[in-house]
Protein backbone atom coordinates (compact mmCIF):
# COMPACT_ATOMS: atom_id res chain seq x y z
CA UNK A 1 0.00 0.00 0.00
CA UNK A 2 1.06 3.37 -0.69
CA UNK A 3 2.41 5.82 2.32
CA UNK A 4 1.53 8.70 -0.28
CA UNK A 5 -2.40 7.95 0.50
CA UNK A 6 -3.11 11.98 0.95
CA UNK A 7 -2.25 11.97 -3.06
CA UNK A 8 -4.43 8.75 -3.88
CA UNK A 9 -7.95 10.34 -4.76
CA UNK A 10 -10.74 8.33 -4.70
CA UNK A 11 -12.67 7.70 -8.24
CA UNK A 12 -15.80 9.09 -8.37
CA UNK A 13 -18.66 6.48 -8.81
CA UNK A 14 -21.96 7.49 -9.39
CA UNK A 15 -24.98 4.72 -10.15
CA UNK A 16 -21.70 2.12 -10.17
CA UNK A 17 -20.37 4.04 -12.76
CA UNK A 18 -16.49 5.28 -12.78
CA UNK A 19 -17.21 8.81 -14.13
CA UNK A 20 -13.74 9.89 -14.47
CA UNK A 21 -13.71 6.85 -17.20
CA UNK A 22 -16.43 7.97 -18.95
CA UNK A 23 -15.05 11.87 -19.10
CA UNK A 24 -11.71 10.67 -20.37
CA UNK A 25 -13.45 9.21 -22.96
CA UNK A 26 -15.19 11.91 -23.52
CA UNK A 27 -11.87 14.26 -23.36
CA UNK A 28 -10.17 12.04 -25.69
CA UNK A 29 -12.91 12.76 -28.47
CA UNK A 30 -12.69 16.46 -27.69
CA UNK A 31 -8.97 16.43 -28.38
CA UNK A 32 -9.40 14.79 -31.99
CA UNK A 33 -12.92 14.51 -33.31
CA UNK A 34 -11.60 11.24 -35.26
CA UNK A 35 -11.72 9.20 -31.53
CA UNK A 36 -15.32 8.99 -31.88
CA UNK A 37 -15.78 6.86 -34.61
CA UNK A 38 -15.94 3.33 -33.42
CA UNK A 39 -17.42 0.65 -35.07
CA UNK A 40 -18.84 -3.26 -33.79
CA UNK A 41 -18.74 -5.84 -35.63
CA UNK A 42 -19.97 -9.99 -35.54
CA UNK A 43 -19.65 -13.22 -37.28
CA UNK A 44 -22.46 -15.36 -37.39
CA UNK A 45 -23.25 -18.88 -38.16
CA UNK A 46 -26.00 -20.90 -38.87
CA UNK A 47 -26.30 -24.12 -36.90
CA UNK A 48 -29.36 -25.65 -38.58
CA UNK A 49 -32.60 -26.05 -38.79
CA UNK A 50 -33.53 -22.31 -37.33
CA UNK A 51 -31.10 -21.83 -34.79
CA UNK A 52 -27.71 -19.42 -35.49
CA UNK A 53 -25.31 -18.14 -33.31
CA UNK A 54 -23.09 -14.83 -33.22
CA UNK A 55 -19.88 -13.91 -32.02
CA UNK A 56 -18.37 -10.74 -31.05
CA UNK A 57 -14.72 -10.93 -30.30
CA UNK A 58 -14.12 -7.60 -30.53
CA UNK A 59 -14.12 -4.06 -31.34
CA UNK A 60 -12.60 -1.02 -33.13
CA UNK A 61 -12.40 2.79 -31.20
CA UNK A 62 -10.81 5.50 -31.76
CA UNK A 63 -10.74 5.52 -35.40
CA UNK A 64 -9.42 1.71 -35.88
CA UNK A 65 -8.03 0.95 -32.68
CA UNK A 66 -8.82 -2.69 -32.21
CA UNK A 67 -9.81 -4.12 -28.85
CA UNK A 68 -10.85 -7.41 -28.21
CA UNK A 69 -13.02 -8.71 -25.41
CA UNK A 70 -11.82 -10.39 -22.57
CA UNK A 71 -13.19 -13.57 -24.26
CA UNK A 72 -15.80 -13.99 -27.14
CA UNK A 73 -19.35 -13.15 -26.46
CA UNK A 74 -21.42 -15.89 -27.73
CA UNK A 75 -25.08 -14.77 -28.66
CA UNK A 76 -27.66 -17.47 -29.49
CA UNK A 77 -30.71 -17.14 -31.78
CA UNK A 78 -33.75 -20.28 -32.41
CA UNK A 79 -37.31 -19.66 -32.96
CA UNK A 80 -40.90 -20.74 -31.01
CA UNK A 81 -42.05 -24.69 -31.96
CA UNK A 82 -44.76 -22.58 -33.36
CA UNK A 83 -42.91 -21.53 -35.87
CA UNK A 84 -41.13 -24.35 -36.78
CA UNK A 85 -38.21 -24.06 -34.38
CA UNK A 86 -36.74 -26.20 -31.41
CA UNK A 87 -36.79 -23.05 -28.76
CA UNK A 88 -33.45 -23.36 -26.92
CA UNK A 89 -32.83 -19.93 -27.43
CA UNK A 90 -34.66 -16.29 -27.40
CA UNK A 91 -35.80 -15.14 -31.27
CA UNK A 92 -34.64 -12.16 -33.13
CA UNK A 93 -37.18 -9.97 -32.86
CA UNK A 94 -36.62 -10.34 -28.84
CA UNK A 95 -33.04 -10.06 -29.06
CA UNK A 96 -34.33 -6.44 -30.77
CA UNK A 97 -36.37 -5.80 -27.84
CA UNK A 98 -33.32 -6.65 -25.44
CA UNK A 99 -30.51 -4.52 -27.57
CA UNK A 100 -33.82 -1.39 -27.50
CA UNK A 101 -34.38 -1.90 -23.62
CA UNK A 102 -30.80 -2.34 -22.63
CA UNK A 103 -29.59 1.00 -24.08
CA UNK A 104 -32.21 2.85 -22.97
CA UNK A 105 -31.73 1.67 -19.11
CA UNK A 106 -27.69 2.10 -19.84
CA UNK A 107 -27.63 5.17 -21.54
CA UNK A 108 -30.01 6.89 -18.53
CA UNK A 109 -27.72 5.57 -16.19
CA UNK A 110 -24.55 6.55 -17.73
CA UNK A 111 -25.60 9.86 -18.45
CA UNK A 112 -27.08 10.50 -15.19
CA UNK A 113 -23.68 8.98 -13.47
CA UNK A 114 -21.95 11.77 -15.39
CA UNK A 115 -24.56 14.88 -14.05
CA UNK A 116 -23.91 13.48 -10.73
CA UNK A 117 -27.89 12.20 -11.33
CA UNK A 118 -28.17 9.20 -8.65
CA UNK A 119 -31.16 6.74 -10.00
CA UNK A 120 -31.69 3.95 -7.21
CA UNK A 121 -33.68 1.34 -9.09
CA UNK A 122 -34.54 0.33 -12.97
CA UNK A 123 -37.18 -2.04 -13.79
CA UNK A 124 -38.47 -2.06 -17.36
CA UNK A 125 -41.44 -3.45 -19.39
CA UNK A 126 -41.45 -3.85 -23.41
CA UNK A 127 -44.15 -4.87 -26.19
CA UNK A 128 -43.63 -5.23 -29.34
CA UNK A 129 -46.80 -5.75 -31.63
CA UNK A 130 -46.07 -7.27 -35.09
CA UNK A 131 -48.50 -8.89 -37.85
CA UNK A 132 -46.57 -12.28 -38.87
CA UNK A 133 -48.92 -12.12 -41.89
CA UNK A 134 -45.82 -9.41 -43.24
CA UNK A 135 -43.44 -11.99 -42.20
CA UNK A 136 -44.91 -15.03 -43.61
CA UNK A 137 -45.45 -13.17 -46.99
CA UNK A 138 -49.33 -13.29 -46.25
CA UNK A 139 -49.87 -9.61 -46.87
CA UNK A 140 -47.53 -7.81 -49.21
CA UNK A 141 -49.06 -4.60 -47.78
CA UNK A 142 -48.14 -5.86 -44.04
CA UNK A 143 -45.18 -4.22 -42.53
CA UNK A 144 -43.06 -7.56 -42.39
CA UNK A 145 -41.07 -6.27 -38.56
CA UNK A 146 -42.71 -4.77 -35.34
CA UNK A 147 -45.71 -2.07 -36.24
CA UNK A 148 -45.42 -0.99 -32.44
CA UNK A 149 -43.21 -1.06 -29.97
CA UNK A 150 -44.25 0.43 -25.88
CA UNK A 151 -41.85 0.97 -23.04
CA UNK A 152 -42.27 1.52 -19.69
CA UNK A 153 -39.27 1.99 -17.90
CA UNK A 154 -40.04 2.35 -13.82
CA UNK A 155 -37.20 4.65 -12.10
CA UNK A 156 -36.60 5.13 -8.89
CA UNK A 157 -34.91 8.39 -8.46
CA UNK A 158 -35.08 11.83 -7.34
CA UNK A 159 -34.95 13.96 -10.83
CA UNK A 160 -38.31 14.03 -12.57
CA UNK A 161 -39.29 11.54 -15.38
CA UNK A 162 -39.25 14.51 -17.97
CA UNK A 163 -35.14 14.86 -17.39
CA UNK A 164 -34.93 11.29 -16.98
CA UNK A 165 -36.43 10.50 -20.28
CA UNK A 166 -34.09 12.81 -22.06
CA UNK A 167 -31.06 11.34 -20.51
CA UNK A 168 -32.49 7.63 -21.59
CA UNK A 169 -32.85 8.97 -25.46
CA UNK A 170 -29.52 9.28 -26.24
CA UNK A 171 -29.65 5.26 -26.69
CA UNK A 172 -28.08 4.37 -29.92
CA UNK A 173 -30.22 1.47 -30.69
CA UNK A 174 -33.71 4.14 -29.92
CA UNK A 175 -32.24 6.26 -32.56
CA UNK A 176 -31.25 3.32 -34.82
CA UNK A 177 -34.85 1.48 -34.39
CA UNK A 178 -36.74 5.26 -34.25
CA UNK A 179 -35.30 6.28 -37.07
CA UNK A 180 -34.92 4.77 -40.53
CA UNK A 181 -31.43 2.88 -41.15
CA UNK A 182 -30.12 1.54 -44.86
CA UNK A 183 -28.46 -1.74 -44.38
CA UNK A 184 -25.97 -2.76 -46.51
CA UNK A 185 -26.92 -6.59 -47.25
CA UNK A 186 -24.61 -8.47 -49.51
CA UNK A 187 -25.28 -12.26 -50.81
CA UNK A 188 -21.98 -13.96 -51.55
CA UNK A 189 -22.72 -17.41 -52.72
CA UNK A 190 -20.03 -20.18 -52.95
CA UNK B 1 -43.11 -49.27 -33.22
CA UNK B 2 -46.19 -49.33 -35.40
CA UNK B 3 -47.62 -51.17 -37.26
CA UNK B 4 -49.10 -49.03 -39.90
CA UNK B 5 -45.87 -47.88 -41.12
CA UNK B 6 -47.72 -47.35 -44.22
CA UNK B 7 -49.78 -44.90 -42.77
CA UNK B 8 -46.97 -43.12 -41.06
CA UNK B 9 -45.81 -39.84 -43.28
CA UNK B 10 -42.80 -38.57 -42.43
CA UNK B 11 -42.62 -34.86 -42.26
CA UNK B 12 -41.17 -32.53 -44.71
CA UNK B 13 -38.07 -31.68 -43.43
CA UNK B 14 -35.69 -28.85 -45.57
CA UNK B 15 -33.13 -26.72 -43.87
CA UNK B 16 -33.85 -28.41 -40.68
CA UNK B 17 -37.31 -27.37 -40.75
CA UNK B 18 -40.42 -29.06 -40.22
CA UNK B 19 -41.94 -27.54 -43.19
CA UNK B 20 -45.63 -28.74 -42.36
CA UNK B 21 -45.60 -26.97 -38.73
CA UNK B 22 -44.91 -23.11 -40.48
CA UNK B 23 -47.50 -24.33 -42.96
CA UNK B 24 -49.75 -24.86 -40.42
CA UNK B 25 -49.03 -21.59 -39.08
CA UNK B 26 -49.60 -19.98 -42.24
CA UNK B 27 -53.44 -21.77 -42.73
CA UNK B 28 -54.17 -21.23 -39.51
CA UNK B 29 -53.79 -17.24 -40.02
CA UNK B 30 -55.13 -17.38 -43.98
CA UNK B 31 -58.27 -19.10 -42.14
CA UNK B 32 -58.15 -15.57 -39.95
CA UNK B 33 -56.42 -12.80 -39.99
CA UNK B 34 -56.31 -11.84 -36.54
CA UNK B 35 -54.58 -15.29 -35.54
CA UNK B 36 -51.39 -12.97 -37.28
CA UNK B 37 -51.14 -10.28 -34.67
CA UNK B 38 -48.77 -11.71 -32.10
CA UNK B 39 -46.93 -10.03 -28.89
CA UNK B 40 -42.99 -10.24 -28.15
CA UNK B 41 -42.07 -9.24 -24.83
CA UNK B 42 -39.74 -8.65 -21.77
CA UNK B 43 -38.94 -7.25 -18.56
CA UNK B 44 -35.55 -5.91 -18.23
CA UNK B 45 -33.96 -5.42 -14.48
CA UNK B 46 -30.79 -2.88 -13.92
CA UNK B 47 -28.41 -4.78 -12.06
CA UNK B 48 -26.19 -1.70 -11.12
CA UNK B 49 -23.32 0.21 -12.96
CA UNK B 50 -23.75 -0.90 -16.95
CA UNK B 51 -25.30 -4.14 -16.33
CA UNK B 52 -29.08 -4.93 -16.54
CA UNK B 53 -30.83 -8.23 -18.14
CA UNK B 54 -33.88 -9.18 -19.81
CA UNK B 55 -36.09 -12.14 -19.40
CA UNK B 56 -38.44 -13.35 -21.61
CA UNK B 57 -40.98 -15.48 -19.98
CA UNK B 58 -43.80 -15.90 -23.03
CA UNK B 59 -45.22 -14.29 -26.21
CA UNK B 60 -49.00 -13.67 -27.47
CA UNK B 61 -49.64 -15.69 -30.61
CA UNK B 62 -53.40 -15.33 -32.76
CA UNK B 63 -54.66 -12.62 -31.80
CA UNK B 64 -54.07 -13.21 -27.70
CA UNK B 65 -52.62 -16.84 -27.24
CA UNK B 66 -50.13 -16.92 -24.62
CA UNK B 67 -47.64 -19.56 -24.76
CA UNK B 68 -44.93 -19.40 -21.94
CA UNK B 69 -41.49 -20.57 -23.11
CA UNK B 70 -39.91 -23.55 -21.78
CA UNK B 71 -37.92 -21.54 -19.61
CA UNK B 72 -37.24 -17.87 -19.20
CA UNK B 73 -34.27 -16.99 -21.74
CA UNK B 74 -32.30 -14.56 -19.65
CA UNK B 75 -30.21 -11.99 -21.79
CA UNK B 76 -27.09 -10.08 -20.36
CA UNK B 77 -25.86 -6.70 -21.18
CA UNK B 78 -22.75 -4.77 -20.34
CA UNK B 79 -20.57 -2.07 -21.80
CA UNK B 80 -16.86 -2.64 -22.80
CA UNK B 81 -14.27 -1.00 -19.93
CA UNK B 82 -13.54 1.89 -22.36
CA UNK B 83 -16.84 3.25 -21.93
CA UNK B 84 -17.08 2.75 -18.01
CA UNK B 85 -18.43 -0.88 -18.36
CA UNK B 86 -17.49 -3.98 -16.17
CA UNK B 87 -17.39 -5.92 -19.67
CA UNK B 88 -18.88 -9.20 -18.42
CA UNK B 89 -21.28 -9.12 -21.40
CA UNK B 90 -22.14 -7.94 -25.60
CA UNK B 91 -23.45 -4.01 -25.71
CA UNK B 92 -26.84 -2.88 -26.44
CA UNK B 93 -25.42 -1.93 -30.11
CA UNK B 94 -23.64 -5.27 -30.15
CA UNK B 95 -27.10 -7.20 -29.27
CA UNK B 96 -28.68 -4.96 -31.90
CA UNK B 97 -25.89 -6.97 -34.63
CA UNK B 98 -26.52 -10.18 -33.23
CA UNK B 99 -30.88 -9.36 -33.80
CA UNK B 100 -30.48 -8.12 -37.54
CA UNK B 101 -27.86 -10.54 -38.58
CA UNK B 102 -29.72 -13.81 -36.78
CA UNK B 103 -33.37 -12.40 -38.03
CA UNK B 104 -31.78 -12.47 -42.04
CA UNK B 105 -30.17 -15.75 -41.60
CA UNK B 106 -33.24 -17.40 -40.50
CA UNK B 107 -36.06 -15.77 -42.53
CA UNK B 108 -33.15 -16.88 -45.81
CA UNK B 109 -33.54 -20.48 -44.22
CA UNK B 110 -37.35 -20.72 -43.61
CA UNK B 111 -38.31 -19.09 -46.22
CA UNK B 112 -36.21 -21.43 -48.91
CA UNK B 113 -37.27 -23.97 -46.78
CA UNK B 114 -41.01 -23.60 -47.66
CA UNK B 115 -40.03 -22.93 -51.07
CA UNK B 116 -38.23 -26.44 -50.98
CA UNK B 117 -34.76 -24.31 -52.10
CA UNK B 118 -32.08 -26.15 -50.02
CA UNK B 119 -29.41 -24.06 -48.18
CA UNK B 120 -26.29 -26.22 -46.88
CA UNK B 121 -24.11 -23.62 -44.80
CA UNK B 122 -24.79 -19.54 -44.17
CA UNK B 123 -21.46 -17.84 -42.58
CA UNK B 124 -22.74 -13.98 -41.88
CA UNK B 125 -19.94 -10.54 -41.23
CA UNK B 126 -21.97 -7.56 -40.09
CA UNK B 127 -20.43 -4.25 -39.34
CA UNK B 128 -21.70 -1.31 -37.75
CA UNK B 129 -20.50 2.15 -37.68
CA UNK B 130 -21.19 4.59 -34.65
CA UNK B 131 -19.22 8.05 -34.28
CA UNK B 132 -19.87 7.63 -30.48
CA UNK B 133 -20.45 11.69 -30.41
CA UNK B 134 -23.54 11.57 -31.00
CA UNK B 135 -24.24 9.10 -27.84
CA UNK B 136 -22.04 10.96 -25.55
CA UNK B 137 -23.73 14.31 -26.09
CA UNK B 138 -20.49 15.90 -27.75
CA UNK B 139 -22.21 16.78 -31.04
CA UNK B 140 -26.21 17.14 -31.51
CA UNK B 141 -25.23 17.16 -35.26
CA UNK B 142 -24.06 13.63 -35.18
CA UNK B 143 -26.52 10.74 -35.09
CA UNK B 144 -26.41 8.68 -31.69
CA UNK B 145 -27.05 5.35 -33.41
CA UNK B 146 -25.28 3.24 -35.84
CA UNK B 147 -24.59 5.61 -38.89
CA UNK B 148 -24.01 2.25 -41.76
CA UNK B 149 -24.75 -1.11 -41.10
CA UNK B 150 -22.89 -3.66 -43.41
CA UNK B 151 -23.85 -7.29 -43.83
CA UNK B 152 -22.47 -9.91 -45.78
CA UNK B 153 -23.84 -13.51 -45.93
CA UNK B 154 -22.19 -15.96 -47.54
CA UNK B 155 -24.61 -18.72 -48.38
CA UNK B 156 -23.88 -22.27 -49.84
CA UNK B 157 -26.78 -23.26 -52.18
CA UNK B 158 -27.58 -23.37 -55.54
CA UNK B 159 -29.62 -20.63 -55.63
CA UNK B 160 -29.33 -17.53 -57.39
CA UNK B 161 -27.73 -15.34 -54.88
CA UNK B 162 -30.50 -12.89 -55.96
CA UNK B 163 -33.06 -14.78 -54.98
CA UNK B 164 -31.60 -15.88 -51.69
CA UNK B 165 -31.99 -11.78 -50.93
CA UNK B 166 -34.98 -11.75 -51.33
CA UNK B 167 -35.79 -14.34 -49.15
CA UNK B 168 -33.53 -12.87 -46.12
CA UNK B 169 -35.08 -9.41 -46.85
CA UNK B 170 -38.60 -11.14 -45.25
CA UNK B 171 -36.57 -10.32 -42.08
CA UNK B 172 -38.66 -8.35 -39.57
CA UNK B 173 -35.67 -7.13 -37.65
CA UNK B 174 -34.39 -5.83 -41.30
CA UNK B 175 -37.10 -4.27 -41.65
CA UNK B 176 -37.83 -2.63 -37.94
CA UNK B 177 -33.78 -1.38 -38.44
CA UNK B 178 -34.16 -0.28 -42.21
CA UNK B 179 -37.68 1.76 -41.58
CA UNK B 180 -38.21 3.75 -38.90
CA UNK B 181 -40.20 2.59 -35.96
CA UNK B 182 -42.25 5.53 -33.36
CA UNK B 183 -41.06 3.70 -29.86
CA UNK B 184 -43.48 4.86 -27.36
CA UNK B 185 -41.34 5.73 -24.15
CA UNK B 186 -42.72 6.13 -21.11
CA UNK B 187 -40.84 6.82 -17.94
CA UNK B 188 -42.81 6.31 -14.48
CA UNK B 189 -41.10 7.23 -11.29
CA UNK B 190 -41.31 5.68 -8.35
Amino acid sequence: MSTNQATIQAPKVVNGIEVDKVMSVINNINADANNGKWQFRSINQWTGSTQNQSEFNDYLANNGENISHPKPFVLEADEPLLLGGTNIAANPVEHLLHALTSCLTTSLVAHAAVRGISVEDINTSTEGDIDVRGFLGISADVRKGYQAIRITMKVKSETPAEQLKELAMFSPVYDTVSNSLPVDLVIEKY
